[in-house]
């Protein structure tokens, strides 16, 4: 498994002119080595090679990792950059992940002036955003697990309960699940609350007529869900829930258009344009989607001007929403799997609004 | 306050001949402009200059501040790093953040191949390193916190809990204190577990004789508390409480040590050296302290190589320990604050091991 994603990056990495590449996102060795540590402020570096003579770079507190490859080992105290440098070739362009800090990165440069630092952490990202065998059940475990939630979520809400008693509700539930985290902080919105897409959970006590936005996910054996349900306390005003309606009926025109081969960019299209031919085009404010896997938001995005095209494997959100200032918010998200033939819905929760309360 | 506080960072590029530099930790330009956004993945920078024509990057899903100062805005279409590059001087070295990642420094340095890109977090850390007094009312408030916290986890701890439910349980408190978070996970570390520094809390069950270490910290008006007890169920073995009484004894011999101009190192040797000549010199694998702030490690640090002298204002902590592997752990560990003529202990719960359970 791990020697399949590793070709896949070298292949991307060929198709660059790269022979040689610093991957450093822990997540993205976890990902090629099954090696898993957090390396806090410390330098830590995979140099993946055409070569096959891959080479970890690590620190005396690391555990020593099982998979086979050349090892440089330092200490705090040592001069690990100039170790580091001297393990590149410095005549050849050397990838850089697109999250190396310059702490690393100017040092490296200094040291070998005439090595040339390109950035090619699309090469793993890209290998990423299309998820394996292995990676899609993950996906779906954890999926199964928000359903869960978000169902005991909805049985818990009762008027008079604040944002933050919700938000903690749910963050209990995954702790039950035997998640390893939330995927994000649960996002709990009443009413006006939830014209802030990003709103987070504060004393705000529910009333009725409140419509209620839950955005949660959680983090299991390091793959992350994320879903949004909407919905409405005691009653829903006949504006907001055929608001809501609107914004369902998008999701789902999204997700039936999706299929291998179709651009990203038009089920953004296809979703805004839907929501704007009923007035509410400039009151949806953000992209239809992300990518998602290890961490909630990873390389790749559901938007007008996305360049992807749809592949098997790939997982991301499908979530337009209506935000009205001062008034009221609505967003219906679910995970999709793009399979040979369609997509794979992973959440299964219904999307009509639910009153609860 | 935010003046003061720039003029410091100002007066440290000067010495290093910078005219312009891009400060782009959230914390960062929190402590200089009162600003507070967390971008993400997005472009966020604040451009400091000599000049006093400081410039704010910002994306225009983010507030608008109310701090005086240009601001450019951008939105996630928009080539924002072009916008960015002709807001430099591109004939001058500019100073960079050292966390700031490759996706944005390496197109930077390809938009401006003539300007020089240093280095120059240190002129905002060291800054950040010497806490002024509205800091130092914030770091208090939360150590006093803290040391609330450990009074009621001793007091909750009996026989037969695991280390997840006291963890669990130290989590809530900082929740009713009113904290923004925890500092970090609570470490909760039984018996041989305690061995590991670093032991995640899990399922392992307390038994009589078990030493507890509990390391923990809330976080309070954005700043952080961290202490560390090592407490005992219901017997301490005669060897074990000796070495506690060890580790007290180089907690307080480092802090009765420490007062403005005293070499940092010189309190870690002072530590080393006293556990050493009971034999245990070893055992005690990692450096005295580290200095903390907004998180809870920030630049500097206390351990035998460090180059800092005690200055008034410094807030960091002191913590030795002795750890056998398979076998036992302890440490003890303050928050302390430099002042004019000694320091001051952040943290009140008597060092003593207790006996609980």
């Amino acid at each position: 498994m791990y020697q399949e994603r590793i070709d896949r990056v070298l292949a991307a990495m060929k198709a660059m002119d790269l022979e040689q590449m610093l991957v450093s996102d822990p997540d993205s060795i976890w990902y090629l080595t099954g090696y898993d540590v957090f390396p806090f402020e410390r330098l830590y570096a995979l140099c993946l090679r055409q070569s096959g003579q891959h080479t970890l770079f690590l620190n005396k507190m690391f555990p020593v990792p099982t998979f086979p490859c050349e090892q440089v080992w330092f200490s705090d105290t040592e001069d690990y950059l100039t170790m580091l440098a001297q393990h590149v070739d410095a005549h050849k362009p050397i990838g850089i992940d697109k999250d190396w800090p310059a702490r690393f990165l100017l040092p490296l440069m200094a040291h070998n002036p005439s090595s040339r630092c390109v950035l090619a952490s699309d090469c793993v990202d890209d290998a990423r955003a299309s998820k394996d065998a292995a990676e899609q059940a993950l996906m779906r475990t954890a999926s199964q697990i928000n359903d869960r939630v978000m169902e005991r979520a909805a049985a818990f809400i009762k008027e008079g309960m604040t944002e933050r008693e919700i938000a903690d509700y749910i963050t209990a539930q995954y702790v039950l699940e035997g998640c390893d985290s939330v995927s994000f902080q649960p996002i709990v919105s009443f009413g006006a609350n939830a014209a802030n897409p990003h709103h987070e959970a504060d004393q705000t006590v529910l009333k009725a007529g409140d419509c209620i936005v839950l955005d949660i996910g959680g983090r299991k054996g390091r793959y992350c869900s994320d879903m949004t349900r909407t919905l409405f306390c005691k009653t829903a005003a006949p504006k907001y829930a055929a608001i809501h309606d609107l914004v369902r009926a998008a999701n789902e025109l999204a997700e039936q258009m999706l299929r291998p081969g179709v651009p990203l960019c038009d089920l953004d299209i296809a979703a805004r344009n839907h929501i704007a031919a009923a007035g509410y085009g400039p009151y949806f404010t953000h992209r239809l989607g992300h990518f998602i896997g290890q961490t909630e938001h990873e390389k790749g995005d559901v938007s007008e001007t996305s360049p992807l095209i749809a592949k098997p494997g790939m997982i991301f959100s499908i979530e337009p929403g209506v935000y009205l200032p001062g008034e009221f918010g609505v967003r219906v998200e679910d995970l999709v799997l793009v399979t040979e033939d369609g997509c794979e819905i992973l959440n299964g929760v219904d999307k009509h609004y639910q009153i609860v309360g």
